[in-house]
Formats: structure tokens, C-alpha cells, sequence
């Protein structure tokens, strides 16, 4: 029989599982406090839902069949045309501006490399309705908070903002024609990861001059919207464009997150369909792939569903936020580990130990005892073996004196006073010990 | 393009996923309660996992297909192979009993019928390696447990329980030998659903004499212990599993869930593998499909792992469980309404309600406000839509005087006093409002 999971997928034994729900834990509490909504399609969706966008070289990278009644279907490699299906169908009803975020698994066939799955989970947040800067504000604000959530802060990540608009308006007044852009944006998406000759060699050959390629190093090369302005600001859709920008910057700074921000006009992000403001958030040290990306997208429920809305989200997959949470030490999530663990003495009865292990479940504890009868000292090796941070014993008496013994064991950091040290101008019953849970 | 999700599978609108979500919530918590943890594994896996147990029929109810590395693959329809499979891998390293837990979403290709999906969301609970009956009663005790979690009881909801062993020992008292016990399993399977003369017929087709035949029927009409051990306790494998089955109950008492549960000698459970004791839960009405089933597959492990351990599981989905649920008024969920909606006054600025938003998000609360400029007419209809529970507002003075206004837009079932009663003796600030959240 196959012995392990197919190549590019994961099992999530419980140690791997509580970091996987650690991360979505976070995720969806900061996306409750931004009062996004959690939705979720069909890991399943018609194979023409992802054609429909992405033409058909993706198929390709498709995990596609046809299904037993004849359909070609695909497994889901990206959340927006799912998001766009349904929002389409459902356009007049929802209530403007949609705020949906979800947490799908995505899969896709690729080619096998270190670190490269062919499934991941990716947070997808999205705005639909809203074409003011406001809702791009929002939007980095929620991927922004989610990196200090995890305890991560502006010196170990950096949201890169770009827009498409000004990039375009400033790729005009350098002399780039409409029919040169698509080659340009090419070699700016490429830009960082290439030599500069070879860039500059590439611009030559899409038609550019050696002046307006300098001009461009010049843009790629940490600008400010401040030298902008200084430089192109007389062009009226450039300084359009800086002020909505400016407007921008302002609704971060009120937002808390401007800190983690910077202009990165190389930012072009890979897909052919944003339209405005789009992000990446990297880490600072720049080891690892992108955390998160997104931006503007205001055809794509046109081209997809049919209704005219504009739209932003951004996509943040659980592979490389988790690689950089490990590699600063920030991924540690509870296992689960048991609050109690309750044990019968010599001359105790295993159906005391359930009867009291009931009491302590009904006040909202968690509770383990071992399945058969063993002794006291195997029964406390479970226990610390199982992580149980209380260990309680229950004796001969136990249905008439409801008494009960109970040790700490195991120190649970931040857990405040230990219920022992609670207990001890207390009766020493079980009674006592679920009052005491019930307080805390 | 396709306007709709494939047949059989589900959009999870945010009021579906809300009840999606509560139903997991609830599985959750009680699983936790008992100390069981969660792991998952991949939704796509080797094909043979399904074929080596269940044989080359099931692949026609598959999800299966070719992937582009010639693998052949299909989508899980069930969790326990999986399983298997992660625990043989570790066997050795893993702490026993194992208790683990997972929600897997499924995937069959059925034939479409009314309430027949193709994929669904079933909790899967498992104790493997304890042979005893304290382990069936601990996770019979998690199956009820979570009924009485979501607020049904005894009279709602019925645990049907039944031991292959005891039953295969009767059949043998009864003169039906090992070869035609197959048959036999087969009549009392279908005993419920089929006229008692059809029954009959089959069981005389199997070989069973008209004095087996009555003493069989009699026995699936709701016998008790008591009339079993009277009757057939002079046979010592027959009393052996009686005795089990009385400390079993004395458990199920124990863990406070014995009053849902009755002894059923009809319930075979369809799959092979059962080797003791077996449990459905039904609505007492009798109106739905079975909500939950498991019982105990001691020889699974080793057929599919090749590890010699005991084992024990139950599978509950998500479809019959939600219906009976909203049957009964029990499936409302919190959509995920925010806790305030922020506003500017006429003469106030967005940014000021930017900048409040946060420092009440920063406090844990839900926040949303009009992305762009509008009447606090609109922006409270905005709030009211929204399902916000408070609304504030904030003027022209707030970056001096910290001042905002703020009202009840609905009132929360079950939130206690409104914060706006208990904000009555504090200073209109929004640092007062900061600090009742932080309380509460």
C-alpha cells in the first residue's frame, strides 16, 4: 500500500495541525475585527471557471479531470473566480460593500521543488463595491495587522505598494506607447531579480530610449512620492494619481500600519488583471518568497460574473507565513494538552474517575484518565506524558466525601495562579475544583 | 461561464458558513473536552487506499482520476484509511491510546437525489490501541455529548447500540454456522426497512428453521440485557459479551449519557469491518438518516497499516445534522455582525473615524464604518443593515477632546447591559468606551 501522503501534500499530525490552526485562528480574528464575513465555494469547481480567466495554458498547472457524469471540473487553484461566481450570482441582493474573506485550500500541479506544495491554504480577503483608496487602505490594513498579530513588526516585514494607474501615467510621459507597455511591465516585474544590463537590454528592445530607461531605474529605485510630485507633477493624471496616493498614505497612518509601508513602483504583481493600487508584503531580510499579494482588481467580476463592481483582495498563503513564523521562533501553538488528568488511587474505582472526569467536562474542562485500571505512579506518567497541567486523584470515599487530591503537573506559562494554590483554604472536593474552573 | 457550483456541492454563503461553522464549533469544543486532539490529512489520495479496503467496486463512487504524473488518485471519500495510513507510519512514536479527531470535508460521486450531496464535512473521532469497553463508552459519550452541546436531548436524539460479537454468538445458539452468517447479517441489516414475511423468506433462504427464525425476530424487537441474559446467559461466550455490555452501560452511566442510548440488535453497520460494539444515532422521530455511526475495527489497522492495534471510531456529518438542527430551531448562528459602526458627524472627518475604528479594533472589537463620506442618516441605516450593535460617532473636536456619541443600533440577545447604560457615569470619551470593551 502507499505509505505516505502523494507528493506536494501535507499530513497534519496534531503538532503540524495546531500550527496550521494557530495561523487560522489569527487570521480570522483579525479579519473579525475588520468586520469581513467568512465564506466559503466547492474545492471542486467547472474546469471553464479558471479557462474563462486565465485562458488555456493554466490547465497545465490544473489538478483537472472529467468527473463520471461527463464534466470537466478542476480542483481550485485560486479563491477570486469562486468569489466572483458567487458574488455575480447574488449581485443586487448583497449588501455594499461586500466584506468576505476565506480560507480555501488551493491546489496546484507543480513542477516538485524544495519547499514548493501542491496544496496550501491561502486567507483571501476581499472588497467588492467600493472604488475609493478608502477600501485600499482597509484592505493592507487587515494583511498589516495579521503580521503584528503574530507578533512580527516592521523591521521583520514590509508591505511594497505600487499602483498600475500611476505606473502606466508615468510610463506615458517617458515616452512608453499603449502598444509598449505589456513588454515593459514584463521587464519590470522582473527588474529586482535580474542584472541591470540585461533589464536595460530588454527595455531597449521594447522600443524605449536610453534616456527614458534611465528615468525608470530611476522610478524602480526607492522613490518617494514627494520626489514624484517634485519631478512629474505638472502632468495632471500623475499628480491625479500622487494625491489620491498621498490620500492613501494618510488612511494607513490613521489605521496604525503606515510604518510597514513602502512605495515600491517594481511592484507589478504577476497577474494581468489588477488595475490600481497593488501590495506585497515580504520579509525585511528578503529570505523568503511573498507572504501576501493583492491589490485592485476592478474588471474582473465583469469578465468573470458579468456585474460591473469594482473590487480588491489579496491572498495569503500558509506555506511561507509559516516558514518565516518558525524561523523567528513566533509559530509555538497549543497542542490541546489536557487541563486535567484524573486518576484512582490503589483502592479507588475506575467509575469514580469517569463520574468525576464528567463533572469537570461539564464545567468546560478538558479531561483525561486512563482507559483501564493502573497505578498511581503509571497513571501520573500518562499524564505528564499526555501534557496535562492538573492531576487528580480520587479515592475509596469519593461518592460520599466528594473528596479529591490534586498536583500540578506541569507549569502552563501565563496561566496565572495554579489552581492548588487556589484550592488551599478550600475544602479539598471536587466541588471546590470545579468552582475554581468555573471562575477562570 | 458556469453560473452555479457543480451538482452536489455547496456554496457556503456567510449565513451557510455561520452554521457550518457552529456545527464545527460545537464538534470542536466537545472533542476538546474529552482531550482529543485534531490532525487532518490531504482531501486527494492514492487511489489504492480505497481499493485495498473496501475493493475495486467503490472506485465507481469515486472522485478518481489520472494526475499529470500518472498517479492514480482520488478524492477522499471517507477519513479512516487516512488515518490508518498517518498512524501505521508512527506507530511506534505515538502515545497510546491515540484520540484523535478531524473534519474532513468528503467527496463521493452519488447519483443526485434530493439531499444527496457529493461532498460533505463529517467529524471523524477515533481511539485507537485500548481493547477495553471503556474506550467504546468514551466515545460513545463524545457522539452524545455533542447532542446535548447543541441542545438536544433523550427525547430528540436516540443512540442505537449493538455488539457483533454478542450477535454473531447468538446466531451460532441460534444453529446458523459461520458460512451462512454473511446471509444472515444481510436480513437483520434491511430488518427495519422491509416487510417481516420478506425477512423471513431470506432467512429461511439462508438456512434458518422456523424456531431460529422467531427466536431472531424476537430478538431484534428491543431486548434488554436482562431478557438476553435470562435466555441465552447459560451459553459462557453469550454471558462473556453481556458482561462486557452491563460495564459498558455502567459507564455510558458514569459519563452521564446512558438515558440516550438503548440496545438494538438490528444495527449491523454496512461496512465489513466491525468487529464488536457498533452505534448509530437517529432522531427519535425518525424523520432523517442516521446523524452519526461507529463502533469498534479492531483489525483495520493491520489491514490497511499492517499494525497490530485495537481501534475504535465514529464518523457524524454535516448535512443530516444541520437538517435536524434547523428541524428543531437549534441551527441559528452569529453571522459575525460587528460591534460597532463608526461615524462622522456632519462636520466631521473620516479620518477621525479612521482613527477611532482602530483604537477600537486594537481593543478586540468588531469595527466597520462607510468607506466614504455620508449623511449620519445614511451611516446609521448603513449600521442598522450591517447588524452593528453600537453606534458611535465621532465631531469635529475629537482629536482634542477624545469625545464621541454613542447608541444602542440593536440590541444582542444574551449580551447583558448595554454598554451604553453602563457608559452613563464616565466621561463621553472613547477612551471610556475603550475601556468597558476591554471589561466585557
Amino acid at each position: 500500500m502507499a505509505q505516505g501522503a502523494l507528493p506536494g501534500f501535507r499530513d497534519f499530525y496534531p503538532a503540524e495541525f495546531a500550527q496550521r490552526a494557530y495561523i487560522a485562528r489569527v487570521w480570522r480574528e483579525v479579519a473579525r475585527r475588520y468586520a469581513f464575513v467568512e465564506y466559503d465555494g466547492p474545492p471542486l469547481e467547472p474546469l471553464d471557471l479558471y479557462t474563462k480567466k486565465s485562458g488555456d495554458e493554466i490547465v497545465g498547472q490544473l489538478y483537472n479531470f472529467t468527473d463520471k457524469g461527463g464534466r470537466e471540473v478542476a480542483l481550485r487553484p485560486e479563491m477570486t473566480p469562486t468569489l466572483a461566481r458567487m458574488v455575480a450570482a447574488r449581485a443586487n441582493a448583497l449588501r455594499k460593500p461586500v466584506r468576505w474573506f476565506s480560507l480555501p485550500q488551493l491546489f496546484r500541479y507543480e513542477r516538485q521543488q524544495k519547499g514548493r506544495l501542491r496544496e496550501h491554504f491561502q486567507l483571501n480577503v476581499d472588497i467588492i463595491g467600493e472604488s475609493d483608496v478608502t477600501a485600499d487602505a482597509e484592505l493592507l490594513a487587515v494583511a498589516i495587522d495579521i503580521m503584528g498579530e503574530f507578533g512580527l513588526s516592521p523591521a521583520d516585514v514590509r508591505a511594497r505598494v505600487s499602483d498600475r494607474r500611476l505606473l502606466r501615467a508615468l510610463l506615458h510621459r517617458l515616452g512608453v506607447s499603449e502598444a509598449q507597455l505589456p513588454g515593459v511591465f514584463a521587464v519590470i516585474d522582473k527588474i529586482e531579480r535580474q542584472p541591470r544590463e540585461v533589464s536595460a537590454e530588454k527595455m531597449a528592445a521594447a522600443g524605449m530610449t536610453v534616456e527614458s530607461r534611465e528615468a525608470l531605474f530611476a522610478l524602480m529605485d526607492g522613490v518617494t512620492l514627494e520626489a514624484l510630485r517634485a519631478r512629474y507633477g505638472d502632468t495632471p493624471d500623475i499628480a491625479e494619481r500622487i494625491a489620491d496616493l498621498e490620500r492613501y498614505y494618510g488612511y494607513l497612518d490613521d489605521l496604525g500600519v503606515a510604518s510597514w509601508v513602502q512605495l515600491d513602483l517594481s511592484i507589478v504583481r504577476g497577474l494581468a488583471y489588477y488595475t490600481g493600487i497593488v501590495f506585497e508584503l515580504f520579509d525585511a531580510q528578503g529570505e523568503f518568497r511573498a507572504i501576501c499579494g493583492g491589490g485592485r482588481y476592478d474588471n474582473l467580476l465583469n469578465a468573470l460574473g458579468g456585474v460591473e463592481l469594482p473590487a480588491l483582495g489579496f491572498g495569503m498563503g500558509d506555506v511561507v507565513l509559516g516558514e518565516l513564523l518558525r524561523s523567528r521562533g513566533l509559530a509555538d501553538a497549543p497542542l490541546g494538552e489536557p487541563d486535567f488528568w484524573v486518576a484512582a488511587t490503589e483502592n479507588g474505582d475506575l467509575r469514580d474517575v469517569l463520574l468525576a472526569a464528567t463533572r469537570l467536562r461539564r464545567a468546560g474542562a478538558s479531561v483525561e484518565y486512563a482507559l483501564r485500571p493502573q497505578s498511581v505512579s503509571k497513571q501520573r506518567k500518562a499524564a505528564f506524558s499526555a501534557g496535562a497541567t492538573y492531576f487528580v486523584t480520587v479515592g475509596a470515599g469519593f461518592r460520599e466525601n466528594d473528596g479529591v487530591e490534586i498536583d500540578e503537573v506541569q507549569r502552563v506559562e501565563g496561566a496565572g495562579a495554579s489552581l492548588v494554590d487556589r484550592l488551599a483554604s478550600m475544602p479539598r472536593t471536587l466541588a471546590s475544583v470545579i468552582s475554581l474552573v468555573r471562575d477562570s
